[in-house]
């Protein structure tokens, strides 16, 4: 039935396998209040099982729910569910692959949400208008087998600088630094933070805008000695703000703006005007966990 | 002098050139006031004049202003200048070439500003730290020769979409037609916008401001036979309410929303569930200018 | 009828308009030969004309070919047309939307083909499989009204670095200078390419090919004093080597590598380590024309 | 010490850390041979270890290394290192961390390397100058701490279609199904490679190479009943060329051609017109390691 390989046996064993369908776009409009409701998502499922072996070794298809039937779900999903928060859609669509598939071990749904709001007109909001002004991005991912369920949400590109309260001394100096120890620096970064909740029925929508906002605050009061610093007090008060979030990773890129010098120029700068960089850049991570 | 190609005589003459740096990108603190401000832009430069001929010919580079030393120039300025708007900014730089080169006959500089804004504490903004919440970037470019100054300002990357208000009817139906006509469908897009000034000291802040509300706003509350009669209403509005802006340029990808075909797996799409797609788009472009 | 503006009149007049579907992706296999053919595009359409006029001002669609339509367009004329080389396919789609409607001025069709070659299996070339194991692109724009046909055709994103023979000494030194100068540095950048043909029936194939390897050849044995003159040089030869190319246009990017210094760092960089950089770059620009 | 955190004990405690420096790019000319070699690199550094806990609690930056500091070990140990392959100067520069700084507790180097080629100019291949002109790029990661070192290779970005061969048919149906069986598609996909070697000295250079081609032509010969069929034999066939790699994990995304209907537009399609589409796609992902 394989052509190229029927006549030869395999020097290998599949140790891992997983499938899905990625990149499956959605607009939901929900008509069913006084004033409409406008969502736009990004879905991916995966599939994970022992069973779907046999399309691997022989092409046997028998077990497989093709991609686009996937996406097909995604879409029947979204008129069936109020998607109310994408964790609670999520949750259902996730669901249904281990309730309709009985040979599916294990399903992730990953979501990502664009950040609409309102047109302001006037004094007022505009109903039926939308204007997607933040650059941030809300997701989440579902992660089901039949024994546990893990929903572990957060926040892409919100991109923050300070430009006072941030230090950086006391570091190893040895044969390969050069850079000069600074009490007075711009710490910028674009924040990546990925929480797990503590159960599957939180309410996944004020936990986000609090999370947001305790992190936005956070950084902007912190004193810091160093973006870890920064990055454990931003975890740390969203963990104490937020009951129902159990842990917290942050990934924060440390996005350099140097001083440029103005000297062979004629001109002194006095921490005023830098080169902005994208690379390289400092990458600093963290997880926090509740105290027990 | 120019090894490969020393012997050979060209067939061709040079018709045009420029030259110039891209991507210079700044950060500037201006500790000047109270609280101090917070700008990020990235420049670009480009000279023109036939005098930079002799280069392309034969390597000849006396003439040639090095692009490192434009670098360098951008930052001068951000020191001299107050960046109170990148027009002023951009005016400065781009008068500093002619003024300075005299065998350069004309200098665009062009420069794009990230949307900065405090970041909220409790009631109010932090003084020192912010945020880059919005997703639309400012623009400019600045063309000048030593007879006349062009100024064109503009906005990036708004994405906006309407839910009621917008039809699609009427237009040609034959052989090369499938699409069916809709009183109702969603309108969604990208606003890239360009206008020219009046002039070299208009309130370039304000204009901007009170551009991109107005555009906002009639987008909401116009009621769209076509893309096109959108356009026109966005850009004749800028004009109604800016009079420093005499001309304005909008391109609106129609960034297409597709009904889901919900019926074969046995439910309604009560206009509720879309296929939100990025290709292909239409594409609309308009040029308004003030009735004389 | 256009609710929101409809009882106020226009400050504006429209003074220029079009319209067009943009990134139209199609894949043909020509299946009409011994071996099949495979080819990859991306289209953009782009029509104008004064009487699209009444759908900016009224919303009056009667004049406007849907740009769903123009989409069709593309995939009945993949059908219709050998693509033979993506200028062909072009001219006649261009052309079809002039002879079809009568009210469209000009018409511009703009292609972009990615390059794909057969997969290399033991020492043949496979017949029916490929790999797109080209960086660059081929493109191709048609603009054409009722007087004349004018085809650009190009590269984009070709990518090359010398590390001899180029030199940057003799420049401008003043003020805002800092550059060394230097007679050993490495030139790289990213060619884009633009040239017109000079007519509507030259072997696009062949062009393409001779002009891509010249540019190659030329960019590799110059002996550059300045990426001007390099820029120059390469032109000179496509149009010496093409004689049905009439005029050609190149912006080259000049990419650093800047030396790092490993002096602080007890080491010395015998020319060998350099930090790549993305921004800031140079842009050089020139356009070539044949001498008359 | 930590202003807006000072006078408040945590709730949290941090359950795991790490911090590096990213996007670190090098160009390393070796100019020790006959002919000179060009290679241009991105480097990823990334430290862990309970030691810097106390960075992030307490802004106590004693044990760290500052990442300006790793960018800078980077160049000396392209200085020191002869490149001849990312794998064996990731290595060298790995130990590095672990054997200067013994409060370090696994170091992380990931190597990302542009595929560059001779220019050819006439027959032969020109010494100095260079073509980047595939589209994938080879990588590497080393994983190491003081018990054992993970040398895991790879290629990303090898973009293959197939146009017979190719069928997907047998899948399961249901309410969710709207896909049609077919036994001719074109299967396209863009090739993410991952294989873990058997040891630190392994030949590398000859290891990417075979796997590269081998892959390329298993997924030109096979006889696909499933694109996981495909990725199974290409899987395979690479642990059955290069002794050295044990174990290797393939990510296929199915970028789906599909047909289009020219059915409405009077034309038949066969089997020749297809609209090209990034999203949504299928994801295929498998991990292979030799049978023991």
């Amino acid at each position: 039935m394989s052509g190229g390989v029927k006549a030869k046996s395999f020097v290998s064993t599949l140790v891992k396998n997983s499938y899905g369908k990625s990149l499956v776009r959605m607009t939901k409009i929900n008509r069913s209040g006084k004033i409409p409701t406008w969502k736009e998502i990004t879905v991916e499922i995966e599939l994970e099982g022992p069973e779907f072996g046999g399309c691997y070794y022989d092409g046997d298809n028998s077990k497989i729910v093709a991609t686009d039937s996937m996406r097909n779900t995604v879409y029947v999903f979204g008129a069936r569910n109020d998607l109310k928060s994408i964790e609670e859609y999520g949750l259902a669509l996730a669901k249904h692959f281990l309730d309709e598939y009985k040979h599916v071990e294990e399903v992730k749904v990953g979501i990502s949400e664009d950040m609409w709001v309102p047109i302001t007109v006037g004094q007022g909001l505009h109903d039926t208008s939308f204007v997607k002004d933040r650059s941030d991005l809300r997701c989440t991912q579902i992660q089901t087998n039949r024994n546990q369920t893990k929903i572990t949400s957060g926040i892409d590109n919100l991109v923050v600088a300070k430009i006072t309260n941030s230090e950086f001394t006391g570091y190893i100096t040895d044969s390969y630094t050069t850079l000069k120890p600074t009490t007075d620096r711009i710490l910028g970064t674009k924040i990546q933070a990925r929480w797990s909740w503590s159960g599957t029925s939180c309410d996944f929508n004020a936990g986000h805008t609090k999370a947001r906002s305790i992190m936005l605050e956070t950084f902007a009061l912190h004193h810091s000695l160093s973006a870890q610093q920064t990055l454990f007090a931003m975890g740390d008060a969203v963990l104490a703000a937020v009951p129902e979030i159990e842990e917290i990773s942050l990934t924060l890129p440390n996005l350099h703006r140097l001083p440029f010098n103005l000297e062979p120029l004629g001109l002194e700068n006095k921490n005023e005007i830098f080169v902005t960089t994208s690379e390289p850049h400092g990458t600093i991570k963290g997880t926090m966990a509740r105290k027990k």
